[in-house]
């Protein structure tokens, strides 16, 4: 076989074979294919794609480059959650208690963020004393026991993913769904969980831009999970505007303490309710929706949700307290008001302008080496549709320098205010199941 | 500039602009720039293609990545002449000394033959003490002496191409008509002549498949040429069928022979005589193609083709006898006829098969460090339009080895024998002046 072969057909619209894909990841993984070669050929796939049975086996071959996930060891029906990530986004925090304090077992791997989106793992680590890292038996037998462990990615999970994700940044091929749906695809599939939970996101502070985008990838992903014998379900979701109020890692910690104890914003509890009920459903823990609905709620209004998380906080060394006084976390030395310029109603908060803002008070991640600043971010006061008067508070911002007058003028710009209440669009467009 | 932003324009459709291009191409040749990164924007090249003035940009980029020949110490009008390659073209050898025996001066720089197409340096190189390398000053002072010289591309002329032809090659990026294009006027426009015809073949036996890509590659090198201010002209040729009926190094310089005494094939005769006639027009010896087709003929008549042929050969180091006796030439052990099965017409011989047959008996490379046979190859005893007898020769074969079932095979299946006289194309479809 010869590489440029596999190019030229790629280039000229034909469907790449199952021992053409098993022979490019093999070697490739193997340092036996220059990165000029997969460079071009990613190119061309950015351009012709890719049909199912092609991402399937490009999903399962990347799977099987390193380590699979054993789960059988975990008594229960094994769930997993992805979000395509987004601005605000801590449903993991709130879901992953949720539904294991009603009996999943979510044995979850999680990354960090880069950009204008946020990391679970980063957002994990903003609890004093929290660790990420933990031997792989410790990890199964808190999840046995508990029902919910959140790890960063370690070993030698899928090594196909991270070489290839590694080139495609470079390179300008990553966006393209079939690439996108086998990196993510073939990571979940090696964690090993039965059902699988999709939630993605569309809009200005997500990475697939529009709802059609959103839609092909969460089909693509579907397949894929279906024909390696996965439960799939998915969400397509709005990020045109952020996720619940707290932009920021601690900041975002509170908001899911806030929501698991009964409060929290609407967005962000609808969220996740649809996903609990979700999962239950798919892992047959609750028959239908209103059983699924009823066991959620039970589980937040007696606490069980929010003691799961204490408990998860806890056998991972975090400091525990927090999440039964999370005005603990609340430590950045400065916080100022954003005012509004005008009354009348807000009609948009771009979620990718709050996003970039966020990072560059130290809440994200220009480039991968960047350190966090675990208590700088900005908790919206106000959501599109709200009715505000003249001066009224959009924001506050959490900060530890001052703040320059070109970052306020930036963060302003993420906020329009109208004369007349505007139409806002669903969070959640669509269930896939 | 980051060069990932070429990139995403170019994937996007977006033209590059001169300041783009000039630091990738400056940058590429230092090399600051990785081979995956540039053969992502290749292959994004390919899909999208490059509007008129990227491609000069491109190639007057690369034309300055090196070396420029200085020809102003060359008294009269220099020309250059290209073909983008075939079987059985040596039109070079015939041209050359025709129209430098009508006062222009050619200084040309050729290429080595690969795969099924052949290279006018290997076939003078097949002339017992040829020798295609020397002193850039020895090489201006026999183009101004004896009006003609061929030699190897030699020296720094035009690193930028060298690095990406090469990274091209195993990337799947050869076929885009701006690269092609700019690929092969940045090194005719670092040559340095002021009046360059091309030849653009198409069919079966060229690099262009089809008419349409051959005038549109024509083109684009023609608005290069002229944007870069030199006279420029094209022929948009027929290589369906090889040119001529010689297909191997020493039966081509045979046939160059025969056709510059006054015989040889019709339409190599026919090629060379509307090359010549343009390439006089173009330097301003003949004012009209009547003109210039009285000046070629009597150069024919009188022998000083011929002798401009034997002039050049003997400056090169190479037997000139072999010009005034070409059967010396002919040393392959075996000749072998492939004699045809039926009666009837000859409808089809096919120029990509011919090739692909005369590498395989050693009269090209399969790969670039292949040796080459000079003494191999084939010739035809017919052309397409002909009608034969059952049993009567197709082609001569000149080998060393024993000719297997399974290449005669191959063969034969270029011939295509039918019961009706075929409609034949023109071999020259058009001319661009």
């Amino acid at each position: 076989m010869r590489f440029t072969d596999l190019i030229e057909e790629k280039k000229a619209g034909k469907a790449l074979t199952k021992e053409e894909i098993s022979w490019w990841i093999k070697s490739y993984v193997k340092g036996k294919i220059p990165d000029y070669q997969v460079s071009a050929l990613l190119m061309a796939i950015v351009f012709r794609g890719m049909n199912e049975e092609e991402t399937l086996n490009l999903t399962l071959e990347m799977m099987h480059s390193g380590d699979i996930l054993d789960l059988s060891s975990i008594n229960g029906v094994t769930v997993d959650k992805h979000s395509t990530g987004g601005v605000g986004d801590k449903t993991s925090l709130v879901l992953g208690p949720l539904a294991a304090s009603c009996g999943v077992k979510m044995a979850k791997m999680s990354g960090r963020g880069l950009g204008f989106t946020g990391g679970t793992i980063d957002k994990l680590e903003s609890i004093p004393g929290f660790s990420t890292v933990m031997p792989r038996d410790h990890f199964l037998r808190q999840v046995n026991r508990i029902g919910f462990a959140i790890v960063g990615q370690s070993g030698n999970l899928v090594p196909a993913d991270k070489k290839l994700y590694a080139l495609r940044d470079v390179t300008g091929t990553v966006n393209s769904i079939p690439l996108i749906a086998s990196s993510i695809m073939s990571k979940k599939l090696a964690a090993g969980s039965q059902v699988i939970l999709l939630d993605v996101k569309y809009g200005s502070g997500a990475f697939m831009k529009t709802k059609e985008d959103a839609r092909r990838l969460a089909g693509t992903m579907i397949r894929i999970g279906e024909g390696a014998g996965r439960r799939m379900t998915a969400m397509i979701t709005d990020m045109q505007t952020p996720l619940g109020c707290a932009i920021g890692n601690r900041l975002e910690v509170m908001e899911a303490v806030q929501t698991l104890a009964g409060g929290g914003p609407a967005d962000l509890k609808e969220l996740c309710m649809a996903g609990g009920r979700l999962l239950l459903t798919r892992s047959g823990l609750a028959a239908d929706a209103e059983e699924a609905d009823r066991k959620l709620e039970q589980a937040l209004s007696s606490g069980a949700a929010l003691e799961k998380l204490a408990q998860m906080v806890h056998a991972q060394g975090g400091d525990e307290s927090c999440i039964y006084h999370p005005e603990k976390l609340l430590q950045a030395p400065h916080r100022t008001a954003l005012v509004s310029p005008a009354g009348g109603w807000v009609v948009r908060e771009d979620a990718l302008t709050l996003g970039e803002a966020a990072m560059r008070l130290g809440a994200g991640r220009a480039k991968k080496d960047d350190r966090i600043d675990p208590d700088a971010g900005i908790v919206l006061q106000v959501k599109p549709g709200q009715q505000i008067e003249e001066g009224q508070p959009l924001a506050y911002v959490y900060h530890r320098d001052l703040l320059t007058e070109e970052w306020t003028r930036h963060v302003m710009s993420a906020f329009e205010i109208g004369s007349e209440k505007p139409e806002t669009v669903p969070l959640i467009e669509e269930v896939l199941e």
